[in-house]
């Protein structure tokens, strides 16, 4: 009976990296994760490879160790930026991971991938990742679409700096007596900030103002259910957040899409997610609305596994999802 | 015959200061502006007043040299800022001024309510400023009323990083293929920035990104008259802008009250001042929308004006518009 073959997942974010071993052929977790909390580098050349590799070789070497495998035979690397910072990790990482690890396949996915492959697998749909900002990645299996994700200022409608942001308006309108005001979010406006006054100060020096804004957007859900400003604004995220759904799921072709929304913003829970049911259902009603399966390193595990089985059935994209053989020196 | 007193105005922004000299008793300028394109320096203790009196000793020299006059008798400074930032000023100044000039008679205003009281004179009403901002000022002569003022993130609405930035928004979501999109505003977002994906790229590592964002706001006025979102976009900051000043101007008292609009919003023409017009004379229906008499520096010269002869008719307060006398030490 040949050795149990094992695959390298990486996800990497603005809070740090995480690395997973799985099967080579389940794509199951064969061990708890390796997290550091070092976000990778981010250069003149783009996301630094060598400080993604000073973390990724030790924590192979770990993994590995722990069940007694062989190097990894496939690697996935899910990084946020990829599709416009990955320049150097495409040149540099195919090489790198051959001549350190022997590795022959690698992927190098946008989060966004990861997320999308993680959510709902190899199948059609759409996948909505929502924080502080908010992105759809959809995909018919031969091309992805992607819609939404230009930052707090030009989109990332119905994301958390987009309701928190609407929060402190709805606030502020109160605090001025212009129409559409919330004295109850006022009132957490001033619990949270202070004086409304001094919120322009606060906020406007910060060079983390989306995730400022953001912060707000839990009190815009816990005020919903007696606010009918508040219940508004989340009623109104839910149709953007719908609305970019649909523009990145594939058309109707007669069979069903999947839909699932992954990020933080799930938390605010019923307030934000009834709505949001409702307009999933009127705006892509050849879609269905679904819980993500698992999270991004789960899909870069997946997607590890797949081309070690030379199986993967989600579109290369030079931005998106890039594989590579690798050859060493 | 006595000889002609005459009286100092003073208008501090962000691109500079104009100082001008106006008969004491007429309030009217008897000499063209000396104008400074250096703009007073904002320190730790707020606005720098020795960096105000280094210009304003040798302006009103020059003033009253070219009339052949003394020094004047009152004067007042208009400041951006003023407010919040005004402490250095209201400590210093009217000592400075007493020893320097003789100056009995001092007024310390911000900008908003020069321009209040250059637009309306000593009349009951609201004044919007609507540049990059907006920001209503309302007096029913007995007491200060703001409204919005609080920048491109809290509000502002309907100023023209509002109206740029929904621009904006409205062109990536027809190049997403988002419902509310505008191809005529996504031909014009490419003419003006480059491809769409390069945009975020462009606005959010600058520090000027409100200007950014009002630099397309003639954009949306001049695809009005032919696209429908770009309208949808123009009556929307007509009904923010009726909303702002709503809440800014002295409710009904049977009197009629006034109410105008100053700033570089104003360049947008018919495309936005028609559906304002409609939307004042809908919301506002107790005041009449007028054009503005003068700018800010006449303001300041009417309200120095009023000081000499004791007939200031607007509301002191310690930070919108703070009168001393004046004590030589």
């Amino acid at each position: 009976m040949p050795l149990e073959q094992y695959v390298l997942g990486v996800d990497s974010g603005g809070s740090g990296v995480r690395f997973g071993l799985a099967g080579a052929t389940s794509g199951t977790p064969v061990t708890s994760p390796v997290v550091s909390t070092s976000p990778v580098r981010t250069g003149p050349g783009g996301i630094d490879a060598g400080h993604l590799l000073e973390q990724l070789l030790p924590a192979a070497a770990e993994l590995t160790g722990r069940v007694g495998g062989g190097a990894p035979v496939a690697v996935c690397v899910g990084a946020a930026g990829m599709a416009t910072l990955g320049v150097g990790l495409r040149a540099r990482l195919p090489r790198a991971l051959a001549d350190a690890l022997g590795v022959r396949r690698l992927a190098l996915a946008t989060d966004a991938v990861t997320a999308y492959a993680g959510a709902l697998g190899p199948r059609a749909g759409a996948v909505v990742a929502a924080g502080t900002g908010l992105i759809a990645l959809g995909t018919d299996l031969r091309a992805w679409r992607r819609a939404d994700g230009w930052g707090h200022l030009l989109g990332d409608c119905g994301g958390g700096a987009w309701i928190g942001r609407a929060g402190l308006e709805a606030a502020l309108r109160a605090h001025d007596g212009r129409p559409g005001g919330s004295p109850a979010l006022l009132e957490r406006l001033e619990a949270v900030f202070g004086p409304a006054a001094g919120l322009p100060g606060l906020l406007y020096p910060r060079s983390d103002r989306p995730a400022v804004l953001a912060s707000f957007a839990p009190e815009v859900a816990a005020c919903a259910p007696a606010d009918p400003v508040a219940d508004g604004i989340l009623r109104e995220a839910a149709r953007h957040i719908a609305q970019t759904a649909l523009a990145a799921c594939p058309p109707p072709d007669g069979t069903e899409a999947l839909v699932a929304l992954t990020g933080g913003l799930l938390k605010l829970g019923e307030p934000l997610l009834g709505p949001l049911r409702a307009e999933v259902s009127r705006q892509v009603p050849h879609a269905r609305l679904v819980p993500a399966a698992g999270d991004p390193l789960a899909g870069a595990l997946s997607i590890a596994a797949a081309l070690a089985s030379d199986t993967l059935a989600f579109p290369d994209d030079a931005h998106m999802l890039h594989v590579s053989g690798c050859q060493a020196r």
